[in-house]
């Protein structure tokens, strides 16, 4: 039975996995082998890793069209559906290059630029969700990534999961490598005979991947690696218990390590969520996983006040925040840390998990209080530009000089010295 | 003398310090201090490292006062004159939060909102530099954060550098503690009970403060781990090689590691080029540390072509790049990677370390193939915003189950199912 604890200390941190020493020693192993022996060493693991041999990496277009034929029209236009909320939503992220030029004659700048080129990495089995490659992909995509590489390991059959083709396929992205774990971070970074090396890697994986991607860090660009994930619901007794435990364990379902945590300053909402939770506990097909994660990192949290409440989310910032109460608006101004917040009856996680396009890679574990959800700006870069007016030079050169000689930095001062030697005479 | 050096596979990555096994264990061990023992392990560790003993970690008004009478008027100026400029450039990328409206009643939105706290570490000793309090503080400040943190290591006489003092209060940056090294990124990682936790921590420090930065990441944001410094000149007949051998060597006194190119059709430039360096070389205050800069990591690299010019930038990816040709500006747009650009004669790469107005934090080492100066987004965070209308869930709900479905997550199926089967009955 999910527990019901008071406010005071509560918290849902929980130790982010960070893998045991062999497991590092491993990964290094596998980076080392893929940098030197490239392809070879790439198809030695997937051989032993996946249990396939390969004869070729990259995905064919009959692969394509045979995944086409394994998708229900009904979740095709779905994804469709899908797609074009995730590009509407992530397309108003967009930014523009800027400068601004002064009557000195300096104009300076600021270039905003896509990354080149991305690597996209989709975990394969069970876990593999066409929905990741689209929120994935898309924000790359709106940024103006030139070229994506998808790599995702292949079934033992030697085939990959047909709906991540096939959101594959919605959006444009044709290269897709059957490559997973660590050999996949490593063919990214390094590049191999048949992968171009990337200048960012990105997507979800397991414990190999993740200090994978910890180490090739620096090389490459990576987006955060994502621990347990959590949400909150902060609701009155306006809220439907019903919706409430649904939501909490449509978050549980996730993983045992997954958090659902309820804050409400009503006990009898708080009772009628508990038992809720119970019952629609019994009959879910991932009732084992769901059951732990509620035992294990569920709570009800009870607070005198919404206040409270609002004091107890900010310090949890929280990944996903469900605000069901009355007049749900008033509080985004105080509720400062979370990644994503839904508000309202009908903003189930779900939704937006899947179709109303915001991203559903947000920030796990207590990091909402400095990270962002997956966005257009992480495909980005930028660039200052400094162009500089001789009269700017002549009217600031001295404050430079005095500034660069205050910090025993002679030859800064001398390359404006000499400037200002040489112009003024 | 600068080695003059063929376009063909020339390098100027180096390899990041990574500190010795032995380092790693002391940092581990002052991080652990520190999180157990607070202050007392704080003062401990500065009269151990830093060979005072404090009665009180805060810089206190008097000390303020001390400091102002240690800068010269001409120096104060310059540092209020850099602030107004950079103060200027960052507020113009400064952003606000959205919302999208859609005529279904749901509305979409991002929620971009400051930092609560930040920690800023200063070095002491001969690189405390108040360029560095501008650069760092500055974009925060625009961001809207409401408190920031300085550390910074006290001299064996229990002060800071005045410079550096001058330039926080400039700022109105008035919390400074004088502690350093990992116990400072400690205490603003754990809090003590003088220092206060924070959400993230920027600046710049030793290898001891590399590392923990390091380590704690996750549980406090961090800016990037700065790498060796460089430059490169791309120029062409046009430019002064005095100019150029100047700013090659303003960057080389930096820093034994740091490196200086020079990217040129001209072998006439090349040759004075080279000439210059040793010239002004010879007469450089710090001339030990630019000599073996210049050595070990200097050259003079000779292209074909301009074009063949701007691929080796753009393999190079610098933190600055000048650009000395005729017509400069028509280059931009394919100078793909580099912190920042610098057009023209004027341009000296001095102007945008103290004065110009964009931050001379920049990416190092070749990641501006991916990383960004520091700006004010570092300094901000995203929120998601999703309040979804009951139309649009009776709508698009049957999407979003089949979607669920097909991943295999029933109880994010359920969440929506039981909505349309509430609402449409």
């Amino acid at each position: 039975m999910i527990r019901i604890v008071e406010a005071n200390n509560f918290s849902t941190r929980r130790d982010v996995e960070n893998g045991t020493d062999m497991q590092r020693a491993a990964v290094l192993d596998i980076l080392a082998q893929v940098k030197q022996n490239g392809d070879q060493a790439v198809l030695d693991y997937t051989a032993r890793f996946d249990g396939i041999t390969l004869d070729r990496m990259r995905v064919s277009e009959a692969e394509f069209a045979e995944a086409e034929q394994n998708i229900s029209p009904e979740v095709r236009e779905a994804i469709e559906a899908a797609a074009i909320n995730i590009r509407d939503y992530h397309s108003r992220q967009m930014r523009q290059s800027w400068m601004t030029t002064k009557e000195s004659g300096t104009m300076l700048g600021q270039l905003i630029r896509p990354l080149q080129r991305v690597g996209l990495y989709v975990p394969g089995g069970t876990a593999a969700y066409p929905s990741s490659v689209l929120m994935n992909a898309i924000p790359a995509q709106v940024a103006g990534v030139e070229e994506i590489a998808m790599v995702t390991p292949p079934g033992k059959d030697g085939k990959v999961n047909p709906g991540v083709l096939v959101a594959a396929q919605t959006l444009g992205v044709t290269e897709i490598y059957k490559v997973g774990g660590a050999q996949a971070i490593a063919a990214l970074t390094y590049g191999t005979e048949t992968i171009k090396p990337v200048d960012k890697i990105v997507g979800p994986g397991n414990i190999y991947v993740a200090l994978a991607k910890r180490e090739v860090f620096g090389l490459v660009d990576i987006d955060m690696v994502a621990g347990p994930s959590e949400i909150v619901v902060l609701a009155d007794n306006t809220a439907n218990p019903g919706y409430v435990a649904a939501d909490l364990l449509s978050q549980a379902e996730h993983d045992a390590m997954a958090s659902s945590v309820l804050v409400t300053p009503s006990r009898t909402l708080a009772k009628a969520v508990q038992q809720e939770v119970e019952k629609q506990l019994a009959v879910l097909p991932r009732r084992e996983i769901a059951e732990k994660s509620i035992r294990d990192h569920g709570a009800i949290c009870i607070v005198d006040s919404l206040e409270q409440g609002i004091d107890v989310v900010n310090r949890l910032a929280p990944e996903h925040l469900e605000v069901v109460v009355e007049d749900a608006m008033e509080y985004v101004g105080k509720l400062k840390n979370a990644g994503a917040i839904f508000l309202g009856a009908y903003s189930s996680e779900p939704v937006g998990d899947y179709f109303a396009g915001p991203n559903h890679v947000l920030p796990t574990n207590g990091t909402a209080r400095f990270s962002s959800p997956l966005n257009v700006d992480d495909f980005l870069k930028k660039t200052s530009l400094i162009s500089y007016s001789r009269q700017d030079l002549l009217a600031n050169g001295q404050k430079i000089v005095a500034l660069a000689r205050q910090e025993g930095l002679e030859a800064h001062a001398r390359a404006i010295q000499m400037r200002l030697d040489n112009e003024q005479n």
